[in-house]
């Protein structure tokens, strides 16, 4: 990758003032244009060896655009909040939204390339990094954001000349630190590992622009042309008209039995038998909250269900047991102009708990594969893609040593029913039925076959789907409490203290 | 993923003989208008567990279509032949052209769970895996491949009841065999390990598509219906237009500066000293291509270079040192009628060397993001792909332990104006020198360009470029043969015998 970098590139002073003139306007023009326009985020990855002009490009990009909005961001050692979260998250919480640009300071791509070179990570888990690495890129790109990745580089030589100057210099020795040093050692294992690293992470939507950093009027001239051509390009296309879908990609079932059907709704369970196991699982449920292991890692539960299937009230069985200090509701409606500027999943990645506390999600992502593609909400591809990126999300969030404890609560249509004539009736439970709840219940069939395709696709051993018998709501929120305590508890006993 | 496929799923006679004689009705159609069509291939891949129908399916639909224009194709155990190239090889040579339906019995998936299953490979080769058959089935996609993947479940009791009712008829008893019952031994294993393949390698594209195989009307249906619902919606669609591309997606060195200007193309070499190091070098080549080690790899040599740099003359010191049986020369022009139905790489794979052999292609694989790119023959977003596609497919050759040298001969564009006019006067050389070689010249400095980037791209530290001074054709060829000789013996002295 660095064969042409490794050139000793050279712009003159006054081609640059002629053409950095120029770029200066274009890319001014084009951030507003960007904006007004708002359909979609640029995020700038800037990366590379030291003292190649990474943080000097990134200010003057800042002066020659309005750097009220821009959002550079810097990522060194993660804080206490980030070490929490998986690896991502904090870089999902720093993505610019629609309209914006976004610069990246040492993004996802560092600490593989870092943990790699110190022999920290196996050539195995490197290539697991970098896989997960292309598919999060992918989910960026065919979420709409323009993502631009610089890498700005150095030879050997090159590196050295260049500390040597700022170190000699009393006013920029404080930015030769003795990582800096540390890592100029390492130079050649650095190239060895970041080179193939940029070739499996360039993809033909998002390639690495490979920067020569020596001389500071080269590198600025390469990032602000190619800023700008892109902007540009992107600005300059119509949105393609995708023809309506006509044939389901999945299918249905050739008979009527489902995953659903298959259910027993109606399950017994007495008054006064809820009422002894409520105790006991309550009582168990609080005791794990508490254990100290719990410190370790945290549990994010999603619950979602039939339209009166009783979330709400199983989940109240559960938080019923808890220290309201120790958890969050998020209950999800329809999405904020805020979040409606940024990738779907965003809006549930900012919600993740710390370690030692409870997320409960009353519905979630899976809004997704469920009311946005049996609404047409959303394209085909993208509810058919989002199983994968379901997964993947899932994935790091079981991989931080998360627990992710998934429920969907199952009533009967006849069920459904009864309970929606109940609440019109009772006046302090009216304003839970609505003309929409009638609405999706003539969807029933749909909605269903969304249910099993969600099942079958993003049920996995260590986040399993269970579903909830909940004609009857004490059976239903027992189970409930039952599954996720022994869930919490399970996690418990893991090897090192909880944490995976 | 199996969650719905493990129910009792079941269809009566009379609704299946209903549906079956309007699906097949429907999918002769649909086969004779892609025929027609001839716009793109359907691959269909037979997944699953054994006695699950996956024969009696395929079976079906070639009785229901017409079978001329069906290829279907069982992959056993490798043969010779294709043991001696990578993995894929025998799936790149089977794969249907456009316009006709391919159905693949164990294809590539098949390997890495059986090896996982009977843990012969970790878990981090087994995500490398399921990595590199993600980026070539998205290969496949791009390339307008129909990709449908169907995977023939049966639940643990299915599976015994089957096996048992093949074994215990004596004109069926001869399915099942050895390895039959002992991957029934381990059901839940394969189960535990194909469950997250196939979610993993289930994209919106291309997801896998679980057949409950227990009753042969119910599997039936599902295949046929999902099968001519996939292949109606293609040919329903309309060729979406792109928009041309306006601007470059790689940026133009901001100088005049690049890998290929810096070379210095007039080396010295006298016509003595040529005729010594040509005759020292030829012969130690010959020794190494006849070093028993020699018969566990091949050699795969590229020659790239600007028109009348001397590709031929540099190929034929090579050849004429190595014995005529042992080497292929590939000369690549214009692709054939067949070649055009295939994906881009297809007539590369296809000419790949048995162990203990030389291919030597005269142009090749990079035209994608040399000619191609220069002249519009393709769209940006193929040949930007091309560069990770490519990495791909001389990764799998790497790792195959083939020894992969690649050539670019650079002459100046005076030397190549004297060498056009050489050709002219020079009555036996006129056939080399054409119109088309004096309006490429005019593009000189787009394809300089084309060149540095494909460097850039594509030089690996296994499988590295090497840029040839080529004014003096004597330095050029004893470089070329030099730089392969020494590849040749470097490959000759890895541990176990030269195969990686």
């Amino acid at each position: 990758m660095f064969e042409s970098a490794n050139l000793k590139h050279h712009v003159d002073k006054s081609v640059y003032r002629r053409e950095a003139t120029k770029l200066r306007q274009g890319l001014l023009h084009a951030q507003y244009e960007l904006l007004k326009d708002g359909r979609f985020p640029v995020l700038i990855l800037i990366a590379g060896v030291e003292g190649a002009g990474k943080s000097e490009t990134v200010n003057l990009l800042n002066e020659w655009m309005d750097p009220r909005h821009i959002r550079a961001s810097a990522f060194f050692d993660p804080s206490d909040e980030e070490r929490e979260r998986p690896a991502l998250w904090r870089f999902w919480r720093a993505l610019p939204p629609k309209g914006r640009i976004g610069m990246f300071f040492g993004a996802w791509h560092t600490m593989p390339i870092v943990q790699r070179v110190m022999r920290e990570i196996g050539e195995g888990e490197f290539t697991r990094e970098i896989a997960e690495i292309q598919r999060f890129e992918q989910m960026l790109c065919d979420e709409g954001v323009l993502l631009l990745k610089y890498w700005f580089h150095l030879s050997r030589r090159q590196q050295k000349k260049r500390l040597q100057e700022l170190a000699d210099d009393p006013k920029t020795r404080w930015r030769v630190t003795d990582r800096d040093r540390q890592y100029f050692k390492l130079y050649k294992r650095f190239v060895k590992v970041s080179d193939p690293f940029l070739r499996k992470t360039s993809t033909g939507e998002a390639p690495w622009i490979v920067v020569p950093g020596a001389d500071p009027r080269y590198r600025t001239l390469t990032v602000a042309r190619h800023l700008l051509a892109a902007m540009r390009e992107r600005l300059g296309e119509k949105p393609v008209k995708r023809l309506p879908d006509k044939t389901p990609p999945l299918p249905a079932p050739g008979d009527r039995l489902n995953v659903l059907r298959a259910l027993e709704l109606d399950q017994p369970m007495t008054k006064a038998e809820y009422a002894k196991q409520l105790e006991k699982w309550q009582g168990r449920l609080n005791v794990a909250s508490r254990d100290p292991r719990f410190k370790q890692f945290s549990v994010v539960a999603v619950f979602e269900g039939n339209d009166a299937a009783g979330k709400g009230g199983a989940l109240r069985r559960i938080t019923g047991a808890l220290d309201a200090r120790s958890y969050t509701n998020v209950a999800v409606a329809a999405p904020s102009e805020e979040e409606r500027a940024q990738p779907y999943l965003w809006r549930f990645w900012r919600h993740l708990p710390r370690a030692g506390r409870f997320t409960f999600f009353d519905r979630s992502w899976y809004g997704r594969v469920l009311v946005e593609r049996v609404e047409g909400f959303c394209g085909e591809a993208d509810w058919m893609r989002a199983y994968t990126e379901i997964n993947d999300f899932e994935g790091a969030l079981l991989r931080h040593g998360c627990v992710v404890a998934k429920f969907w609560l199952a009533i009967s249509k006849a069920e459904q029913y009864r309970r929606f004539k109940l609440r019109e009736r009772i006046a302090f439970k009216r304003f839970k039925i609505t003309g929409e709840d009638w609405r999706n219940r003539r969807k029933w069939d749909a909605y269903e076959l969304a249910v099993c395709d969600m099942v079958d696709r993003t049920s996995t051993a260590l986040a399993p789907w269970t579903l909830v018998e909940a004609n009857n709501k004490y059976h239903a929120r027992i189970k409930v409490l039952k599954t996720l305590c022994r869930a919490l508890e399970a996690a418990l006993e893991r090897p090192g203290g909880g944490k995976k």
